[in-house]
């Protein structure tokens, strides 16, 4: 190894490494890679040769799965509701997952009435109230309109909400966070459909409905509407997942989960809000003065440590890479900011972004631990020039009773035995 | 609809209409969107609620399914063969694919011996040869490396070789050219590991062997190798999928797809290549006077025109999207050109790219179809001043005999009942 630990150039507190390390750094220093029975004092192999190198497996296939030996990662889903059925949630395992591309399976899910099993040759897409003319169209009809392709991020309102509790709950960054995705999105501008219906002057909103058992409804701002929302029929190449919407979904580019109508079947141009039961029962944000801001609807500018994160352990002094993702409603990520002491010191982690606008973007930056402890810690910042807010300044400004739109900075601390878990700084 | 199709302007012969109007282009003017009876003369709704929207739906799950409704949506396998075990191959549905990120279960797959079912836990990568210090890493070992996230193409060099034939083959883009898809990977830069054995002068090539029964091995250039090249442990953020190589594979950027060793379980670093079954008796260009190239490695620039294609019919005249996508094994692409009357004349497409640099890119232009006669094709640029060659230019210095690594732009005819097929102009 040419690069030994005393000759990396530390730039921040308790053992933040500079960035420029991070692809020229092995570690062989930490005595990970070993020389073991399976390469003989010559140079030769003398392991014995495994079952699945001595016969061939099976051929190609029309669809693939997984392999059995990684089923461990599952999303997290609640437990069913007798008094609401369908109803709930599901977290992606991101301390398990690398990049930004969250795949199909793992996507979280968020449901008011379960997975509507629709046929999309009997589904129909209707746009009708402040319109010139109402029309609706067909699956196939809409198959054939020009579409673009984007990846942006998702995210749930109510993720990371466990975090406005008192006391820190004990959780991987999965069950405190996992209510974000991220994936390519193909889909016709809904501007294209609303124009062809022809918007008329009164109208100032849309509203989206579900052919969900819920009836999922939500209101969007024409202006929005007309911007860069997507009438999305893709998810990463194949047609959108029966859990996220299949076969039509809104797609609204850094806005909160919900107004992402899945199973969309209607949009009603409307003079004002329609006021939807989850609009006004969810999704406000109760102030300590016990009034609520409704439509706060851009996601904040956030990001998380991925690794090492909650529940895991450390099993070994030595180099370690700290990854995550950062993500903002309002934008890019500009940049993010790494500490191990609580942030008290910070350092510029490497980013990869490969559509960073309203997209998960992924950060890189080298760790020696050398035992004792440490407080992880990342902080996001958006080319708006948002920063991403400590817990204390965030509920400071937004009181405690608000469960939603939760984006401070999460703080993992990491004890002399290694373990990780979640802290309040 | 705010625009017509006597407004748009055309860029090029037969109906190709500038790109700056891709966005602004909805399909009114052809009569796809009908009001119908779901909308009543009042604006109000009367179709039927469907059965799925009277009652709640399944819950949410560890790991998603597709929708049934989608099921047609398959790989193209070959019949198995007796004599040869777990070899073939399966081509991505190109034709209904969207964006540029291909479905981990429905990437293409090429198998030599089938897929070995690896216990990741007794996988070993041994590196050895000539290095400083021979290695064996266990997967968990490597899962605590750095790693680096790309979005890359991988293409078979064998793909679309049924276009050398004196006769043009019917086919769809999936069967003629369904060997080649893109992912996000995830891995570990294989110069961290490299370096870590310690690469001594008189190593000049790796050889890369697979731990499938077909001890699937390739030759790479140390240079390449040092490079550019990963480790891949992810696939669009989950583990490299079984038909992919699970638990890992390597990742040569742009190079011909049988170089991304999967199941890797061997590097040995060697002065000269190893001269394996797998790159004498095939992946060699075999030129007219019976000669062969041998290590033509980076893939040509190319673009295909995934929809319309082959075997599709159009159901009326009108406005399309033509859409495809276009990469290059040598680097980015700057534009690519669609030409609607065989290649008299050409319009500049617009294309989207998430990450261009050796990954897929989607490409759109508005058309219009007025019935009769036409070919469509697309050619392809890239940064480095590549152009997508014509067929016969191809073959004219390459020859009919080599099946590998054909470029040639792809024609497709159009004909007054609608009908597209593959021609040779």
């Amino acid at each position: 190894m040419s690069k030994t630990i005393s000759t990396l150039e530390k730039v921040a507190g308790n053992g933040v490494i500079n960035r420029r390390h991070l692809l020229g750094l092995g570690l062989g220093g930490a005595g990970l890679a070993v020389t073991n029975s399976v390469i003989a004092a010559d140079n030769s192999l003398s392991f014995e040769t495994p079952s699945w190198s001595r016969q061939p497996g099976p051929g190609a296939s029309g669809y693939g799965a997984r392999s059995s030996h990684t089923e461990h990662l599952q999303r997290l889903a609640g437990n069913p509701n007798p008094v609401y059925p369908g109803g709930g949630s599901s977290r992606s395992p991101l301390q398990h997952l690398q990049g930004t591309i969250t795949p199909n399976s793992l996507h979280f899910e968020r449901h008011h009435a379960g997975i509507p099993d629709i046929d999309a040759s009997r589904h129909n897409l209707v746009i009708n109230g402040l319109v010139r003319q109402p029309l609706a169209f067909s699956y196939d009809d809409l198959l054939k309109y020009p579409m673009v392709s984007k990846i942006h991020f998702l995210e749930c309102s109510g993720n990371s909400g466990a975090l406005t509790s008192a006391t820190p709950a004990d959780g991987t960054v999965q069950s405190l966070h996992g209510l974000v995705s991220c994936a390519e999105w193909t889909g016709i501008p809904l501007s294209i459909l609303l124009d062809e219906a022809g918007v008329l002057p009164g109208a100032r909103w849309i509203s989206a409905v579900g052919a969900d058992a819920a009836s999922m409804g939500r209101s969007v701002p024409i202006n929005k509407a007309l911007d860069d929302v997507l009438l999305a029929l893709y998810q990463n190449g194949e047609p959108v997942r029966p859990e996220q919407g299949f076969p039509m979904r809104l797609l609204v580019p850094g806005w909160e989960g919900n107004l992402n109508v899945k199973w969309l079947t209607q949009i009603k141009l409307t003079p004002g809000p329609s006021n939807f039961r989850d609009e006004t029962s969810k999704y406000t944000d109760t102030l300590a003065d016990r009034t609520s801001l409704q439509f706060t609807y851009p996601m904040g500018c956030k990001s998380l440590i991925t690794s090492p994160s909650g529940q895991m352990a450390l099993d070994r002094q030595g180099l370690y890479q700290i990854t995550g993702i950062a993500w903002s409603g309002a934008g890019s990520i500009r940049h993010v900011e790494v500490s191990a002491d609580g942030g008290q010191t910070w350092a510029d982690a490497l980013i990869e972004s490969h559509q960073s606008d309203r997209a998960l973007t992924r950060f890189r930056i080298p760790w020696q631990w050398q035992g004792g402890n440490a407080v992880l810690q990342s902080r996001a910042t958006d080319d708006r020039g948002n920063v991403q807010p400590t817990r204390s300044a965030l509920l400071a400004e937004r009181g405690v009773i608000n469960r939603y739109h939760y984006h401070g900075i999460q703080s993992w601390s990491v004890v002399d035995s290694g373990e990780v878990s979640n802290v309040y700084v």
